[in-house]
Formats: structure tokens, sequence, C-alpha cells
């Protein structure tokens, strides 16, 4: 199977985690998005929403979106499990990863696209007014998180899951190129970094 | 098992109508949004993130997020099956469901909060600027809608899924609360809409 890629995009991270997790091989082609070849009709055709990571099997089915693409994973190599046992656990690791995306990553998101990087780029001003409030909520996030980092060492619990390889992708993204870097006083959530940071998914991709 | 709501609040709608497919039986409190009740101490112990629905197990544990309690019940009571059966179907579904979440869902909620509803409540000025972005976006993505339902008959190819839920429940409170019904000559997603509305669950809930 191939994974269109481009080196530095934080989805595509998700899912190189991920497969390195589940020690699944693959051929990583790149996309150049600064070039902007993930709207050119021949990717389109792989993925209407023009957005990478994009997994294409074997036999020319094409599935986007980094969680559903770790879904197909999953179904294909249950072990190590990274999505839940029992009713319960699935529903709890899928609410704890969609609380990551929606309240932190949509948030990162806007500061990301407000930002020095991506307003020059597209040479367009900035929405100032919307990043202050999506700053403001990526900090607060912080500090949610650094408080429960203090009663369990993962994201979802006692163990390592998809919920992780969500935050830390969104954690280094916002560290490195949206300024977001949380604060050093918040232990428990650089104590679970460094926890995460140390394992060979994490670290090779 | 309780499911804490609020009714014509559209991510609770999702669950009950989800319930509603599998049969399933529950008791509905009622959380008061317009008096603040979903960010009350004891409400904020049931999810942290101060949002509604929320499913209460009959042992007190307590599930957030309306895909997260979807997700539990699809695997506690898996027919009629709502979210896949083989890995490919797994991920296809879940790309649907994502797309519609992250591509629509999102642009109607940012015309919702600075749309005149919320404003007037809170007090607060709208980003005009954001607000004309989406809803921009939302007749954008109803158009790519119309498009792929020429093509097939629900949201993730010949069955009624999870995603159609997500995206009958995102249509109509666009329509009727943020002054964002679809066009007219949309005929293809029209037809849809007729399709999925004709069903018990979408009807009752």
């Amino acid at each position: 199977m191939k994974l269109y890629d481009y080196p530095g995009a934080p989805n595509p991270r998700r899912v190189k985690i991920f497969l390195h997790e589940k020690g699944l091989a693959y051929e990583a082609v790149n996309c150049d998005m600064a070039k902007g070849e993930h709207k050119l009709p021949a990717f389109l055709e792989k993925n209407p929403s023009g957005k990478i990571p994009v997994l294409e099997l074997d036999d020319g089915r094409c599935l986007a979106e980094s969680v559903a693409i770790c879904r197909y994973l999953e179904a294909i190599q249950p072990e190590p499990n990274l999505f839940g046992r029992d009713p319960f656990e699935l529903g709890h690791i899928e609410m704890r990863n969609r609380q990551i995306e929606l309240e932190l990553w949509t948030q990162v998101g806007v500061s990301w696209v407000n930002g020095p990087i991506v307003t020059k780029m597209w040479q367009v001003e900035p929405n100032t007014r919307a990043k202050r409030a999506s700053d403001a909520n990526v900090r607060r996030y912080h500090e949610r998180l650094d408080h429960e980092f203090g009663q369990s060492d993962y994201v979802a619990g006692g163990r390592f899951t998809v919920a992780d390889i969500s935050l830390i992708s969104a954690i280094d993204f916002g560290a490195k190129l949206v300024d977001l870097q949380p604060d050093e006083g918040l232990e428990n959530l650089w104590q679970w970094h460094a926890r995460v940071s140390a394992r060979d998914s994490v670290k090779n991709n």
C-alpha cells in the first residue's frame, strides 16, 4: 500500500506513527503541498477533499482522513490494539481522541491558518481576532491536559492508544510551527510528552 | 442508561436517531443549556468538556462525544450495522462521516456562533469575516454533496449509515437555525433528504 505524505505535515505523521506501531510496511509517496499537488485533478480523484494523508491500497481503492485510515489498519492488523477492546473502552478512546481533535487540533489549526507562515504564503490578511481566541483556547487545553496527566499516564487511561498519537502530533506541530509550546510549568504534560516521545514509532516519524 | 439531552440541539439528535435505529431504550434527561446547566460542576463531572450529549450507564460511567457514544452502542448492539463490517467499509464510513463533520459541521458551527441567536444571547460582536467564509464553505459543500448523491443513494454508498445521521442533523440544523438551507436546485441532495427523512428514526427525533 502507498501513503501520500508530505514531510513535516502533522496529519500524515499520525498515520506513520500508527503504521509503525502496527509493524506494517508501506511505500511513502511525496505529495508536494507547497506546489499545490494535493489540489491537482489526479490527486482529487483519490481524495475529493484535496488533503493528505491518503492511503492507496494495492487494488487502487483509496482512503482519506487520518483516523479513518487508522481504523482500516486496526481492522487488518488488530495488534497492538490502539482503539479499544470492549464496548466501553471503544467508546472511551473515541471520546478522548475526539476531544483532542475538536478542542485542541481545531484551535491549533485556526492559529496556523492565521499565523505568519500561511498568511504570507497565501498573501492574505490574518483574522487576528480569531487567532487571539484560538491561541487562548490552546493554552487552556494544555492546562486541562496537565491536570488530567496528574491522574493517568496516557490520554485514554493506563496505556498508549490512538489518542496519544493525535495529541503528540498536535503538541509538536503547535510547538514547532505555531509558536504554541506548552508552558514549562505544566510538568505532568511534559512528563507525558517525554514518555510518548521515547517510543520508536514517535522518534522515527 | 440515561442520555443528557436538550431538545432542538443537533448533536443529541444524532445519538437519539442512532438509538432509535438500534431499537435501544433509554431515559432522556433534560440538561437546560439556555440556563447553562451543561457548565455546572455536577455536569462537568460527567463531561469536563461541558457539552451534551452525555450517555450515563447504569453503573454511573459516562461517555461524551456523539460518535463515541454511537460506537459504544454499536458494540453492545451490533445490528443493524451502522459503522461498517469489513476493514475497507469500516475505514470508508469513518472517512465519509469525518468529511461531513470536518468540512460541513464545523462550518455550520462557525456560522452559528457568529449568527444573530448566539451573539445576542452571549452579547458579543459577531466575527463577520469568519461567518462570511463559513457560509460560503457550507454552500460549497452542499454542491459537492449534490454531485455525490448523483452517484450513490447514501453518504457512504448504497446503504444508510452513521454518516447519513451526521449529515441529516447538520443539514436540518443549518436550515432551521443558521439560515443555510440548501438551494432548491440541488435536486440530488433534496432527494437524499427526503429518503432519509422518511425513516422512523429521523421523523421521530
